[in-house]
C-alpha cells in the first residue's frame, strides 16, 4: 500500500459512488408511488462498501486502456449485482442479520417484501446499465453480458450461496469448502476483472489466462481473510455482525484450518496473485496493490 | 380460435418446454452440491403456464421473418424472467401463496431461502440465454437486453410489484390501478412483442408503434381477465388460490368497476388490440388470436 495508490482508490470510489447515484432511479423521473423502491435501491447502494470489484474493473481495464466512459457503467454494473446479494443475504430466510455497512440492513429499514423487490430491481438495472456500455463494439458488450450473467446464476454466486445453504451444519472437505467459495464470492470478483479487461484493447488468450489466474487467487483470498475476520475483529469494526460464522454453524477456513493456517493461506494465496501478473510490469501496478488490499484489509 | 392456431400454440409450446429444458442447468454438468438449487429452477419453469410471452415473441417475430435460432433464446429469456417473479412473488413475505400451476410453491417444495435463490438464479439466467440469441448482429442483442432489462426493472414489473406493495388496503383511482398493472404484468409483455419484433429484419418505427399499442391493449387487458377470473373461477380450474385479491385487499378492476364494467372494459382492449394490427394484414393473424386468448382465457 502507498500513497499513489491510496490517492487513486479514493480518486474511483468516488467517482463510482457519483455514477452509481446517476445510474439509479432517483424518484424524480417515475411516479411517485415508486419513491420507496427507488429510496430502497439508493439506501442498499450508495454510501457504503469498499466497492473492490470496481477498483478491479478498472484496474484490469487500464492495462488494455479501457476508456472511462465504458468502465464506469461496467464497473457500477458488477457492483450492483454484489449490493443486490447482499440485501438478499441478509433477509430473515438467508443469514437474517440487521446489520450492514453499519446501518440497518434493507429488510429492516424497509421491511421483507420491499428488500425482495429491491434486490430484483438492482439485478435488472446491472443488466440495463451493462448494456448501456457502448462505444459501438456491441460484441464485446454481448460478451460482457454473457460473463456477468454467469458470474452471478446458478453456475456462479447463486450457485456458491445454494451450496453454502444446504451446508450449515455439515462437515465440509477443504476442497468442498474452496469450490463454494469459487462461486460464492470468487466468481463475481473473476467477472470484475474479466469485464474491466474486455473495455479495452481485445487481451492476448495468455494475459486472460494470467488475469483468470490472479482472480482466482484473490477471489480464495477474500474469502479466507472474510473468515479470519469474522472471529478477530468486533461488529463496530466490521460495520456487520461479527462472529456469525461460529453462531450459524458454518464451515470456514478458519474452524477447518485454524487461524494460523488460515493466515498463511491468505499470504500464500497473496503470493500466486502477484506471480501470476509478471507479464504485465509496472502497468498491472494497481493490480499488485488490491491483491495486499484484499488481504491485509481490517474489515 | 380456431384449429389452425390451436395446432400453432401446441407446436411452440412444445417446442419451448423443450428449449428452457435445455437452457436450464441439468444437474449433470454442474457440482452435485448443485443440484437441489438446480432442481428447484427446473420445477419453477418446467411443465406448466400457458406461455403467452413466448407465443407473443414468436407471432411478433414472425412479422419479421425473424429466424427461430434467435426467437427461441429470447422467448425463453422472457419466460424465465416470468417465472422467477411468480417464485418471489408466491413467497411468504409477498403474497405467501402455496399453490401454483396447480403444484406446491417453490418455498413449499424448497424452502424459502431456497426459493429466494432460485429466483435470483432464474434472472441471471435469462440474460445468459438473452445473451446468447445471436446472428452476429450484436447490435440488436444489445438492444434486446435493454429492453428485457428495463422491463425486469424499477421502471417495469419489479416498479409494478412495489405499486402493488404498497397499495394494499388503500383505495387506488383507475389511473393509479393502471399504471400499477401496466408496469407489474404490461412491461414484460410488451418486452415480449417487442423482442420477437427485433429479432428478425429491422422493424419500420411505425410498425414498432403499432406493435406498442397493440401490446400495451393486451396487456391491460391480461391484468382485468386475472382480476375477473380470481373472484368468477375456483382454485382447482386456476390451478392457484383463488380468491385472494379480496382476501389481501387488494384493489382490481372488479373491485373498482364490478364485474360487468370490467368483462366490457376487456372486450373494449381486445378491440383496440386488433386495431392497432390493422398494417400487417394476414401476416398478424396468430397476434390477433393470442389476443383472443388473452382476453377469453378461463385460467
Amino acid at each position: 500500500m502507498n500513497d499513489r495508490f491510496n490517492q487513486w482508490v479514493k480518486t474511483i470510489q468516488s467517482d463510482i459512488e457519483q455514477a452509481l447515484s446517476d445510474y439509479l432511479p432517483d424518484g424524480k423521473s417515475q411516479p411517485k408511488q415508486l419513491r420507496q423502491l427507488n429510496q430502497a435501491m439508493r439506501y442498499a447502494v450508495l454510501n457504503g462498501g469498499k466497492r473492490i470489484r470496481p477498483l478491479l474493473v478498472y484496474a484490469a481495464g487500464q492495462l488494455f486502456d479501457a476508456p472511462a466512459t465504458i468502465l464506469r457503467p461496467v464497473a457500477c454494473a458488477v457492483e450492483m449485482i454484489h449490493a443486490y446479494s447482499l440485501v438478499h443475504d441478509d433477509m430473515p430466510c438467508m443469514d437474517n442479520d440487521v446489520l450492514r455497512r453499519g446501518k440497518p440492513t434493507v429488510h429492516i429499514q424497509f421491511g421483507e417484501a420491499m428488500a425482495l423487490l429491491t434486490g430484483d430491481a438492482l439485478q435488472a438495472q446491472a443488466f440495463s446499465v451493462l448494456a448501456s456500455a457502448g462505444n459501438g463494439d456491441t460484441a464485446l458488450n454481448v460478451a460482457r453480458t454473457r460473463i456477468l450473467a454467469e458470474a452471478a446464476g446458478s453456475s456462479g454466486m447463486c450457485g456458491g450461496q445454494a451450496i453454502d445453504l444446504t451446508s450449515i451444519g455439515k462437515p465440509l472437505s477443504y476442497n468442498e469448502l474452496e469450490q463454494m467459495d469459487r462461486l460464492k464470492t470468487g466468481a463475481l470478483l473473476k467477472a470484475a476483472v474479466l469485464l474491466g479487461a474486455l473495455s479495452g484493447n481485445t487481451p492476448a488468450p495468455e494475459a486472460l489466462d494470467a488475469l483468470e489466474t490472479f482472480a482466482n487467487a484473490i477471489g480464495l483470498a477474500y474469502q479466507v481473510v472474510d473468515d479470519i475476520l469474522d472471529v478477530t475483529e468486533d461488529t463496530a469494526g466490521l460495520g456487520k455482525t461479527a462472529g456469525k460464522d461460529a453462531r450459524d454453524d458454518k464451515p470456514t477456513y478458519v474452524s477447518l484450518l485454524g487461524l494460523q493456517e488460515s493466515r498463511k493461506l491468505a499470504e500464500t494465496l497473496c503470493q500466486q496473485a502477484h506471480d501470476a501478473l509478471g507479464q504485465f510490469g509496472q502497468k498491472a501496478q494497481w493490480l499488485h496493490d488490491i491483491a495486499n488490499l484484499v488481504v491485509y484489509r481490517k474489515k
